[in-house]
């Protein structure tokens, strides 16, 4: 006797595809559509098909948009003359939340990695170098991840990016705002140390 | 400025409505899903849609089902005059895997709890007494959860099911096979001495 019907059984399948979803979250969650109404499951469909149809990358910047370009990159509000360079989307949302910075953004979708196959060419580093060409930028912020490949792939970035006239800077490594140093492992607390500033 | 493209944002909210899918958990899924193949989104939402499509329940034993009767109630090869009361859909597949049960089931989707507002009218109660009223039955298992609701609820239909020449059973509560004595808990312990058999 099959577990489940067939169209039950196939949901679960599809969901167990999903990262973090294991057996019994996938039949929890087909239940829960299960037993929601048409209409929940319709939009549910049809979010997950228009995601697929209507967002794509931005010419410019290769951040997740509907529209092209995208609405950072063709905002007048924002400095368009500096430009921060980020591993993956979700971080755009994060650096805006600090209100700290107004300029634009370029996508990476990754970091350098040799040991997975990961060379200059799997990421959008082509169209960072055709940006900064066009010569209408002051400064590069390389705000990839504090991590082996984030510094890497920055260091590598730093050094086909040098041009005259073109700033390009590191986001600063350090103790997080309001923890402690207790807490801090060794290499933190060293890059903390070597980025001290006079006050 | 706008933290995710509108499809973007919408499936993220979609997804929020899931149980256990909290605002991080949506925004990876959501990620999967944009950066996965066309027919994988494809197969995700046809999955979602076919289940409220074509799953209903089957009219003699509520189980969920995409044919009528189900797969249970239509087999020669079970016994259909032992019925299995469960408390959900779910509990089928659980009793299923101990091979040690041949009868058909009857799903009450739920149990009783007046605190929540749930009588007997909420719960697939009057379709069991008709079952049960044809004639063609000659044992009901009680297998509701041994929770204070599941036993109230296995309680009541001992008494409503009581007819010449039906057995109403219930499934025993003790300690677990494989598990240690140490670790059982005072109610458990209680049952298990209260359902002793004779060696």
């Amino acid at each position: 006797m099959a577990k489940f019907p067939e169209p039950m059984a196939r949901l679960i399948d599809e969901l167990k595809k999903l990262p973090g979803i294991g057996g019994k979250s996938a039949q929890r969650l087909a239940f829960h559509v299960l037993r929601g109404t048409e209409a929940d499951a319709q939009a549910l469909a049809e979010a997950v098909q228009q995601v697929k149809a209507r967002v794509h990358l931005c010419s410019i910047c290769n951040n997740i948009t509907d529209v092209d370009p995208c609405s950072y990159c063709a905002s007048s509000s924002r400095n368009q003359r500096v430009v921060c360079v980020v591993e993956e989307p979700t971080n755009i949302a994060v650096i805006e939340k600090s209100r700290q910075y107004s300029g634009v953004y370029h996508v990476l979708h990754g970091t350098l990695s040799p040991l997975h196959g990961i060379g200059p060419e799997q990421l959008r580093i082509t169209s960072l170098l055709r940006r900064v060409e066009a010569g209408e930028i002051d400064e590069v912020i390389l705000a990839t991840n504090p991590t082996v490949e984030g510094e890497a792939t920055a260091s590598y970035l730093a050094q086909s990016l040098r041009r005259p006239g073109l700033r390009t800077t590191r986001i600063a490594t350090g103790i997080p705002a309001g923890s402690d140093i207790e807490y801090a492992d060794e290499v933190t607390i060293a890059k903390a140390m070597e980025g001290r500033r006079e006050l």
